[in-house]
């Protein structure tokens, strides 16, 4: 029986819509192979004859029935919404995608970052009804040049945005459950269980946590009375890492220059949501990964691995109920 | 007699500010020289008996009184409020600053950029009214990374910018009346004549033009029909070097899908003045060159130069009324 490869990448976003253009290049790249091309409703029934997936979601259910499936994949960095156990127990594979989010997060935290320390927001919000505003930035801005940045959960994305940050002259400091041995591009590795001290040396915090029972509220009071005064918080990781509570506390209490939020507890947040409203908090809707290049990677990444599939190999970004998440995140 | 070198640093904003610091540092560095520390105020009668001027401004009055005034210097990069007409017909040398405005113009360019390809500018106004925001995002954001970025007026601020853009993954033009035969840093060079060629590549232009007759209006209408579409303009150079009709027709018709401005024709705007209110440009009162650091390294290029004049040396940051301003800006 030839082996059916089942996608299903719907978006109402073209840069993360799996088009014929991608169906095309995988079709004459694996001749031998049947790609399915699907829809979100069609899955439960489609998914029966697959051997592998490649989606968006994965629902417990499709597993009620007899399947073939051996391998699940996903484009996204995050697996938090998959069921990992679940699939583990089934002895299919999973993995994620890495390497091709490292760019546009790299591009949004350095613009958040750089929006705070030369007052751009305040300057885009002062901007109609303040006569003159250069007293109030003289005030508050800082220079990135000579400056610390850690990354709490510092994988492929956190050394890619550690490169460009050091382009600006930023000293970075890279935070993992375990630490690599080697030192990729001059980064000061610091174990998860020293993060305060790292924090204090900190101008920039840009947090990249996944969603783990482990990591869950991570940044809580006591994390956030390590940093500052005056550091801005990035979070492009999830929203449970963060006590939002404790934020807003930091924030009144200047050991927080500044934050934003790129995920929030409440999506889309209550219009009445005090993170909605501090005039030191800008949030963006989930963006971080906007980028045209998206689908292109993703497909690449996932026909990479296909050939390895194929092989009986090894697939890059496996993901088990013990490995791949916490702390280590891509 | 003894030289004497007069300084008229002061400013509101302490990262301006001559201080007691940048005096010791000086004193103990030129134990023969007499440093004469003093205000605006003062420097018509102290200028009197100074050899070397090192000052925020100049004026020609101070000229009619008889002078052993040899050398008069400014930390600034521009040199457009300064008679460098009179002080040549007086065979008094000119020297700017160069080499420490590049950091923080760039960090300033490279938010702005940031601020508008990755809508957070568009974020921070509507996350306060907007139940969720996504989809206009969606519709407007752009990757710089494989984007081309031209700088007009490609000096040392330009060349330190584009390594900065680079590291972000950027294609970088440089304009310059006469291009210069290296080609540092990978900068592709592109003489003034041929800018609208560069333009008409670019997803991203920032403007350094110092203000002269010759760049007077240089960004006019012809010059934004050569942009876009969408281009971000971002303008850290003079404001006389664009005219703002243009630029606020180049936004209307989409050429340009956001401009930043650093410099305005009037200094504050006045407040219903357009640029103001624009949804699609971002004022900042001139603090492209905030920097903590500005004033020790001013003092540090300073200190250089005064070595080299003491040695009967050519002067770094050499100004005359033919060389050292138009497209070739520090």
């Amino acid at each position: 029986m030839r082996t059916t490869a089942l996608i299903s990448l719907n978006s109402p976003y073209s840069f993360w819509q799996f088009s014929n253009r991608h169906a095309e290049q995988l079709r004459s790249a694996f001749p031998d192979i049947r790609f399915r091309i699907t829809t979100e409703r069609d899955v439960p029934v489609e998914i029966r004859a697959a051997d592998v997936y490649f989606g968006w979601a994965f629902d417990t259910e499709w597993l009620t029935a007899p399947t073939r499936l051996r391998w699940t994949s996903t484009p996204s960095a995050g697996v938090d919404h998959w069921p990992v156990a679940a699939l583990h127990a089934a002895d299919i594979m999973l993995t994620r995608g890495y390497g091709y989010h490292g760019r546009p997060m790299t591009e949004h935290a350095i613009g958040l970052l750089l929006g705070f320390s030369r007052g751009l927001f305040e300057s885009s919000r002062l901007q109609a009804r303040s006569v003159w505003w250069k007293d109030d930035l003289a005030d508050s801005f800082f220079d990135l040049y000579g400056q610390t940045l850690t990354i709490v959960g510092c994988g492929s994305v956190g050394i890619h945005l550690a490169e460009v940050a050091q382009a600006l002259g930023m000293h970075v400091i890279g935070v993992r459950r375990s630490p690599p041995r080697s030192e990729p591009g001059g980064i000061e590795w610091v174990p998860a269980h020293r993060v305060h001290e790292a924090l204090a040396r900190s101008r920039a915090i840009v947090n990249l946590l996944p969603a783990t029972d482990e990591t869950r509220g991570f940044f809580d009071e006591t994390t956030f009375k390590a940093c500052g005064p005056g550091a801005v918080f990035i979070n492009l990781g999830r929203a449970s890492t963060v006590d939002h509570d404790a934020l807003l506390d930091a924030l009144d209490r200047d050991r927080l220059a500044g934050a934003a939020l790129d995920v929030q507890p409440h999506k889309p947040p209550e219009l009445d949501d005090p993170l909605r409203h501090h005039p030191r908090i800008v949030l963006t809707p989930k963006s971080a990964v906007f980028s045209h290049a998206y689908m292109d990677q993703a497909v690449a990444f996932f026909r990479d691995n296909l050939r390895l599939f194929l092989a009986g190999q090894p697939l890059n970004g496996a993901v088990t109920p013990t490995h791949g998440g916490p702390h280590d995140s891509h």
